[in-house]
């Protein structure tokens, strides 16, 4: 009997990767996974910009990098943070990462031993649970509504938490319930933040796929910038397959970021960030997002008007300005992990909404992914999944 | 204050990769570091398998993809194992993981609590070191000679440490001594741990790059496959800013090990595993390790040789059969951590032996890269690391 370690017990399957498995089915209308629109990567561009980097890098796009990230790659980062989001990093600020979920495993592994504190949103999302389970620690789960956290709740449990190491949140269309702070909750959160000195992670893989209304600023615009840690990625806004993000964080923070870097995996690879980079340079990416946007504005208003038409009395959901996902709730009473197995059974693929929760509830929600399915099949599977609603 | 886990005391910033950042400065003769020679770089195939797996593959080749790694490199990968080391492995057994750094920080999370004890050669490789110590085990070292880890000294220690997760080795040209284990003391070790059930963990980079003498079989040929952990990594026979290595592991492990990697990063790179799959089907891999076997066996030679012309009576090196590393051992009471400084202003730069022991020791040892540097440089070099040793 091979003896493995006590955190082993914390950590579960993917619900959401044993989906996708399922979903490879090419007759299942999956709204599950958070995948992009593969219609919309830029493939050819992606493919000359890999041969344009190993063609003038020639043997450096192949040798072992830094650590911390390729220099002109984190340069083009911080300025476009500067730009989108009045987050005042610069290069040294910015550490690569292979997607946002190393960037959440490396935060649970430099702030938490066990029994340790998260505060987060309820629901959130529900890999960021994962790679903090890892680590043992007590998720507490912050009352919140479709402004954002509320501020009474978070201010008491900050209060009762001394062993609060971190606050997670998605502030920009988040996941899964496509819901963004408004202003006000974002100045509240960092002012409670910042008084109780307990540091803020703002994850915002999506930030950029806004279909209407203005952008608001980040928390590291907002609050301390010694205690905001704040994530992006290529992979909603280029392609997830080349596993590239980033995380910008004070200094204090980054230089454990780097110890954990070099014991986890060395460095990112140094082909993907020349490629990304490249891209960069040659190629339109905010022509890239506006592309992205109008389809997936295209398919938001398809699944919204689809719900509307056919499960008026019977399911509700916050209206999404943005991101990937649409957030239902359906009438008390109807357990939609139960229902999951008929739903596949009439090729519909959705995930339940109750594992977002870190401590249970939500059994009659759902998340909804409407960026990677076409139109027709948007209607189709709304329209199957509101025949087997009204049944139950 | 922020207030950061137990475990960031442990993790020191990486002296290699420290080390590395001063031997940027190209008028550096740098002998640190585990640089493969770029020039032995396939540029030009791998741009191709790029571009191929891009145009095959089209927006698959960018999307998420399974955590396991894809199955067509999975099967290659088993299949070569099997001719080459014997290994018995199918495509099911193999977990591609970014680069073999990334598989010692999965062992530690799998296997290690605080306090658990890990056993491994005297010295070992330092990265592997941080990766574990990241989880807060005791690192036990064994007693090793020129032909491994000795029988008499390992079977004590398991009998003694009771918390014995596993046992770490580097059985071909190790990192850091370029010592090979010889047959018996491979079959010893294999019956040890099957005798006292604990996994062995064997490491295995540098094990094509044989110059002279016969493939020896595997750990896992030789022992309880249910008990064997083996790594591989395309970074010494391919090129290491790709990032793709493997593991191969019975069922109860590899299980483990998935959960790890959803929650640590998700999904290996979907384009890197592409292209090095393409790579491998339309080019000849064998004729790619043929040519960096001929480059570093010179190179090796050139170093022997130079050492033995110049430092005859002041070091003794173990003869390594292959890999990247010599061994060299100083007189005793020259500390070479201290004589760094004066080699990096001779422009020679090399890792002191100390930080390789898991318990101190060493401290008149250092490892020398021979892969990296050119003939001329390589004997410049040790003429003038042999001056500086002659002075002290």
């Amino acid at each position: 009997m091979i003896h493995f370690a006590r955190r082993m017990k914390h950590m579960n399957r993917s619900e959401i990767r044993e989906i996708l498995k399922v979903t490879e089915d090419p007759e299942i209308i999956s709204f599950a996974g958070g995948l992009p629109a593969p219609e919309a990567f830029p493939v050819a561009e992606l493919r000359e910009a890999a041969s344009l980097a190993l063609e003038t890098a020639g043997t450096k796009a192949l040798q072992y990098s830094l650590a911390e990230g390729l220099p002109s790659l984190r340069r083009k980062i911080a300025e476009r943070s500067c730009t989108l989001w009045d987050a005042n990093a610069r290069m040294e600020d910015v550490q690569i990462v292979n997607g946002s979920q190393q960037a959440l495993d490396f935060l649970g592994k430099i702030f938490l031993d066990e029994g340790d504190v998260v505060l987060c949103e309820n629901p959130t999302y529900l890999a960021a649970l994962s790679a903090f389970r890892a680590y043992g620690p007590r998720l507490v789960d912050v009352a919140t509504d479709d402004e954002g956290m509320l501020p009474d709740d978070l201010e008491r449990k900050l209060a009762a938490e001394k062993q609060a190491r971190f606050i997670y949140v998605i502030p920009d269309f988040q996941n899964p319930t496509g819901r963004s702070w408004s202003l006000e909750r974002r100045k509240a959160l960092t002012d409670l933040a910042d008084r109780f000195g307990v540091p803020v992670v703002e994850d915002n893989p999506y930030g950029e796929l806004r279909f209407e209304g203005e952008f608001l600023p980040s928390l590291r615009a907002l609050g301390n910038p010694d205690l905001t840690v704040s994530l992006g990625t290529f992979s909603k806004i280029l392609a997830p397959g080349l596993r590239v993000a980033w995380l910008i964080a004070p200094p204090a923070i980054l230089e454990q970021i780097i110890l954990v870097k070099q014991a986890a995996d060395l460095q990112p690879s140094t082909i993907s960030q020349m490629q990304i980079d490249t891209y960069l340079e040659r190629f339109d990416v905010n022509a890239q997002i506006a592309r992205i946007r109008a389809l997936y504005r295209t398919r938001r208003n398809c699944m919204a008007e689809a719900i509307r038409e056919n499960m008026e009395n019977a399911a509700s959901f916050p209206f999404p300005q943005g991101g990937l996902f649409l957030w239902l709730r359906l009438a008390e009473g109807i357990d939609t992990k139960a229902l999951l197995a008929e739903s596949i059974a009439r090729k519909v693929a959705y995930v339940p909404g109750e594992p977002f929760h870190a401590n249970g509830g939500g059994s009659n929600t759902m998340r909804l992914n409407f960026s990677y399915m076409p139109e027709e099949r948007i209607r189709e599977g709304i329209t199957r999944l509101a025949g087997l609603v009204k049944e139950h």
